[in-house]
């Protein structure tokens, strides 16, 4: 995770770490906001993009690389190949939204538009792959992505002594996933919760049940957390998360209004689910040191006022 | 303001300072983004009430502070005597906004509320002061909340090296007459501009005239920015600013919005205006080092709404 850290350092912001004397009050708790709405393109989807394409060959490099997001991991990764000279291929869904495909072509990426299913993502970027030769990352159920979103986790860590509890979002999960293992490595006495929409419960139902339980139907303002666990995200979460604290809709804007009045900073609404997941576990964290992962910061401005 | 600074310390946060490639890029500059909306009940006030305050002898302390205030002044006031544990005294007038009001009294100040007009302010504070031996402290005419107010560029200064210039916004001057003389002392060849709205432009008109020309019937969204400069305020300002830039209502609006959206932090219109001051001198801050002071960040949720 170190050496992570420092091979993905030219291409990110280390980013602040904000604390809130009102947001303290609230929750009677000490928190600690580890601000990854400010990272290079909005959101900690910079720290595993760059990781996985530095860990390329050169010979991978000329051939480029290939994925399928419609949200920020596609400009994360189409951001981090341009600072590298490499060419991106990123297949979306045609239903994208137009100022994520313009954001995606503003940092020099290749789009493919595919039918809005994840068979056709998949057939979409297969043939991609075989026309270009380029290197499939996927945007989550990776050891490279996941050790470099590890490494908001070991920044925070490095910046604030003695956290009782470190809380990210969870979605596909290579965010807790990283969380987790920098946690349980540079700081193994805290501990490691996550929060998940009520709508999107998938990492909660299969902690519950032990095993993976796929997403179906997701129904959240969190459009970064949809997504359901991965092979090899699950096994790490389900050993080194101790609790997924399910937070509804209306938790999820609060906690979103908070943010942007009381710290004048703003998230989309997946970045406010681990302060929503926070407030909720009030009686938990009395007392304690709270770091928080604010995980993004990507959302149109339209879209917030509807929140206002 | 060494003293000062080291003297306010344990009662402000010493804000982050951020950049943001995006917005480079559009001001063909490089930019250093004083974050002065996340310090304490989220503007620079504190700084200057707290140095104020911090002055003060054991006997004046025991009579309380008074000042007269609708805007931040007046929290930021209640809030540095809450923490020393001394009475605060509030003149406000009675259209100020209930929020206001509520987050005054939540940091234990007592409001006097008066007619909304500058007569009525005067005589009701005198009044308060006759009746209760608390010390008058302007919120920007006075030698102490000046130095205070210079700590924010202080701060600047010792976080980046060689700026070529920095702005702040301009309303009764005590920011900018402070950050004029924590320049001209700690970074002489630094240059120091104001940005000013073009609808009360009475700093703009003074710098012209060569004498004080007191703002009359103001219009602008910027409220922190509507009054007049002060006649110790006002001599700083004449010899140590450079530069006024006027901006309009819309170039304001414009950097609030660029502000949320590309740097994902909330200002209060005023605290705007020292980018949209930025971006209108383009083509006099090319490939410049610039330090952008961002005021403060009070503003209600209704309002931003607004202005998306």
């Amino acid at each position: 995770m170190l050496a992570a850290h420092s091979r993905i350092q030219p291409y990110i912001h280390r980013t602040p770490v904000l604390t809130c004397q009102a947001l303290d009050q609230m929750a009677g708790a000490s928190l600690f906001f580890k601000c990854e709405n400010f990272q290079k393109m909005g959101a900690f989807k910079m720290r595993g993009a760059a990781n996985a394409i530095l860990q390329l060959t050169d010979e991978q490099r000329q051939r480029g690389v290939a994925t399928h997001s419609s949200g920020n991991f596609a400009q994360a990764m189409a951001l981090s190949a341009q600072m590298l000279g490499i060419q991106a291929y990123i297949v979306m869904p045609s239903n994208s939204p137009a100022v994520k495909k313009a954001a995606v072509r503003g940092y020099g990426g290749e789009i493919i538009e595919c039918e809005p299913t994840l068979a056709a993502r998949e057939s979409t970027l297969a043939k991609v792959v075989e026309r270009t030769g380029a290197t499939f990352v996927h945007p989550f159920n990776d050891e490279n992505v996941i050790t470099g979103q590890g490494t908001a986790a070991l920044e925070l860590l490095q910046d604030v002594d003695n956290l009782d509890v470190i809380l990210s979002p969870v979605g596909g999960g290579g965010l807790l996933a990283g969380t987790a293992l920098a946690t349980h490595h540079f700081s193994p006495k805290t501990k490691v919760w996550a929060g998940e929409p009520t709508g999107a419960n998938d990492a909660w139902q299969s902690k519950k049940a032990g095993h993976i339980i796929p997403q179906t139907n997701p129904q959240t303002i969190a459009d970064g957390l949809r997504t359901s666990l991965g092979d090899k995200t699950w096994p790490i979460i389900r050993d080194n998360v101790e609790r997924i604290v399910l937070v509804d809709e209306t938790e999820i804007v609060a906690s979103l209004r908070l943010l942007l009045e009381r710290m004048k900073i703003v998230v989309e609404p997946s970045g406010a689910v681990a302060l929503a997941a926070v407030l909720k576990e009030k009686t938990s964290i009395a007392g304690k040191r709270v770091g928080v992962i604010l995980s993004g910061g990507n959302v149109d401005l339209k879209a917030l006022a509807a929140y206002l």
